[in-house]
């Protein structure tokens, strides 16, 4: 890409990433053309270790909110959580019209129920196929293979020539732009593990997998009648996804399969497969709490043979290992991406990237999705099908690029971030919070409070210490009353009238500090309070 | 292993898994008979995101403190810190002569210097081949083939028959069990990818390693003296490691090869091969803040390649992840476990434990180091070499197994645990204060402080409400005005004298802890302190 400066002028299309280059999950772009604004996708991710308390974590969007800007409409290109987990939250702020396919706006619906907005929003459908005109972009869906149906790549014509997103697509099939349909690749290479599994297992088949790969319960579902097993559903996510899926005819499921939750030790041990969530060991999950024996309803027994259908996305392998040792605690047989051969990943494989570079033939490049290592990989990618370095651009969120027929250039940095969701509180816990959360964390927490005298500046009662997450109750006695002692030592100076308060404070916290770094090592948070009588 | 209790009286060999069996790292364990205990290895590990603020973790001994045990010696097997670190801390508690090969001593001592300990400790060298008589135990060292030089493994002879400990050897070489000494495996399938760098890169290279893995270590000096590459070495332990290696004689450095880091900018950057520690993305070591730019004396520059030579941790992915990522920023070129093939294992892979369950021929299998699903499917092996399942012992940290010369039983379960390292403190950070940190950490802190006047029941100053964690100040407003408000209403029945503070400062924390709670779905600890005068 060209490294002069971004072009002036409103007659150049800004391309806009919100999220998702440069991390995973909250996958969101926009396409601006003479401030009309397409947004595409509305993802979310679930926190890191380091965000502290953290429920969710959500795109940045004060760029679309700003005067002067004309959001015509959210495109969705399909239904998983990182592609629309973030739309409620964008629809409260920004109530624009959505499009998306048919089973792709059925998963949406429940969330905007939740968030009381579903009355009030503006979904509409679109068929694998059809084009929509949105303003100066007309918009065409083209069928992909991914773990999800009904799921689409989008062809954007714009002022300045096509912009083809192919999304999570492994393949696309496209008459313009010369993309043909192969075998999905997501089908390959699952039904040998699986009809082994259901060929020898003695008793019951637990099957653990993204709520949202409608393919993966395609096939399981389709195992479970051909070798007479009855189907149970546990977690709510992924009860919501098979009966949305069910519904709108996206999951064929023989009638009498399935049974409810409740009735599973009617059926023998040997005749039952069970679908849970929870693939990622996260803590609350369904498979989870049955792998240690604290799910409400069912739990982990010997000789069920358990699969673990789902590679552990990066920083969750822990949390994984901890359940399949629980499941084996107990006497279960497990395959898991480390053992059997039973994932095939949803995502698109470099010699697909490659071959769909090939196909598409692209004047310029922006690799998408992912960290900035995967995004610079897929761009070698390109380079390597004969893309020129001016051609290509390796940007992360809020880093504009903009396109002209003629040239592509860096283009101004927008501010972006992510945006925590913390209860109910949406970007109310920022960086000073997380810090203050971090330091708690690390060492706990000292509080020092002493009731002065404003007349007199004698200390009427205090100080008093109180600790948390510093050191264990029984030990801090000795600790607790050096520091106390030495509280006592440095304010005696302060017997007077008109003390500095603050200086007061600063005095206290630091002798506190001194004196318990100084035994531990440890440097909690300390916490001077003063009440003037 | 047969199911009844244990064997009574003290004709029984005991053995006793300390730690590293359950989890990886603090590898420890005994042998005991009548009431003579022999300790092998004493290691330590890292904590895991959820130990918040630990800084080690140790076994917990407190066993073999017992009174009318004579411990006669710990017998160390080789010089990992997963081996050797948790040896200082042991040896505070209880100074029992150390055996150990010259390097493996020679890693011991600065760690003992650094616990002021060195002078007092009795360390007795033996060579491989070696045979110590400890009591009833003959231990003989065995040469072994790992990833550091002078490793062992032990046979034991006991009254009861020979325990074989393998230890991390991937190939043993013993006369009296069968074992012989195979190309090493560690050596294999490195060379040629790391010849391609030093062929290829055009600047610096940047080598990222285990601190104790010296082979490794042996092979990069050995290339860049080829390739005329100066070296210096990054990082405090890899530093210390690399010079015991070399004044020990385990390993081999032309004269004139090395340079002082200081130095590095004299010599051209193609003549250059940096070694550095913190392959794990550790945040502190020498390898992350060189990516991130932040180290004192080196950086990352364009055009380095830099090969991180060891697999991540579970667990440690998504640090490494950044630490590639920050590198690619900058410009580097990076091979890593993921894209080059330039990682082999330290420890042995499955073919190998099955040879050497082959060439011993156990009569009784007990898997160490690992997580329990690691253990199981060590163990799962054994069944398949022929081994019945009463010959075979499953047990993680504290389960004892009896040995007699006819049988194998479960014995007594002995207190064991994981001892936290805080600062100065060893194990006096427990559970009470890792939930509370883990409180903290998950909501932060409210503090509540009033004084009362103790003869009236009357407020006299206050409440003051401050809180850490709970939400961005500038946003904490009206947040905070609506609980002192609450905590008011709620304080004022209390307005008389004989006041029950206990029951006053339930109430102060119901109040807060509601308010908070309605207004923002978030748990803080509500923490009411009361000053009297």
């Amino acid at each position: 890409m060209s490294s002069r400066g971004p072009l002036t002028g409103a007659s150049r299309l800004r391309y806009l990433p919100l999220g998702g280059l440069g991390e995973v999950g909250i996958n969101m772009w926009a396409l601006e053309w003479e401030n009309k604004v397409l947004v595409v996708d509305a993802g979310l991710m679930f926190p890191q270790e380091d965000m502290l308390g953290i429920d969710l974590v959500l795109p940045d969007i004060s760029y679309l909110l700003q005067g002067g800007k004309e959001v015509l409409g959210v495109f969705l290109t399909h239904g998983h959580e990182d592609h629309i987990g973030g739309l409620p939250y964008a629809l409260k702020k920004i109530n624009v019209p959505v499009y998306g396919t048919r089973l792709t706006l059925g998963l949406v619906k429940p969330k905007l129920k939740e968030h009381r907005i579903l009355r009030e929003s503006d979904l509409r459908e679109v068929r694998v196929g059809d084009t929509v005109q949105l303003g100066p972009f007309r918009v065409e869906t083209i069928a992909v293979c991914h773990s999800i149906p009904d799921a689409t790549a989008l062809s954007i014509e714009t002022p300045v020539g096509r912009v083809i997103y192919t999304g999570d697509s492994e393949e696309a099939r496209c008459a313009h732009c010369g993309l043909q349909l192969h075998q999905c690749a997501n089908c390959r290479g699952i039904a040998g593990p699986f009809e082994r599994i259901f060929n020898e297992a003695p008793s019951r088949i637990v099957v653990a997998n993204f709520a949202s790969n409608i393919h993966r319960v395609q096939h399981l579902v389709r195992m479970a009648a051909q070798f007479e097993r009855k189907v149970a559903v546990v977690g709510r996510s992924l009860q919501q996804n098979f009966k949305t899926a069910r519904e709108l005819g996206f999951l064929s499921v023989p009638e009498g399969l399935t049974i409810p939750l409740a009735d599973y030790e009617r059926v023998p041990p040997s005749k039952l497969l069970l679908l849970t969530a929870g693939s990622q060991g996260e803590p609350m999950s369904a498979l989870t709490r049955f792998a240690a024996q604290r799910h409400p309803f069912i739990n982990v027994l010997k000789d069920d043979w358990v699969v673990i259908s789902a590679r552990p996305v990066p920083g969750n392998e822990r949390m994984v290992h901890q359940t399949v040792n629980n499941l084996y605690r107990h006497g279960a047989r497990v395959f898991y991406s480390e053992v059997g051969n039973v994932h095939v990943t949803g995502h698109a494989q470099r010699e697909e990237l490659r071959d769909m570079l090939k196909a598409v033939r692209p004047r310029y490049f922006i690799p998408v999705h992912g960290e900035y290592r995967q995004l610079l990989l897929h761009s070698e990618l390109a380079r390597e099908t004969g893309l020129g370095v001016d051609h290509i651009a390796v940007v992360e969120d809020g880093e504009t690029v903009d396109l002209t027929a003629e040239e592509m250039v860096r283009g101004e940095k927008v501010s972006t971030g992510l945006v925590y969701v913390d209860g109910l509180g949406v970007g109310d816990v920022e960086q000073v919070v997380l810090r203050d959360r971090r330091h708690l964390a690390e060492d706990g927490i000292l509080v020092v409070t002493l009731t002065l005298d404003r007349d007199t500046g004698t200390v009427r009662a205090g100080p008093e210490l109180i600790s948390r997450g510093v050191i264990e109750p029984e030990l801090s006695v000795r600790l607790m009353a050096d520091a106390r002692k030495e509280v006592l030592d440095n304010i005696r100076r302060f017997a007077h009238s008109h003390t500095d308060i603050s200086l007061l404070q600063e005095t206290i916290h630091d002798a506190v500090s001194k004196t318990v770094y100084r035994q531990t090592r440890r440097r909690p948070m300390v916490i001077p309070v003063i009440n003037e009588i």
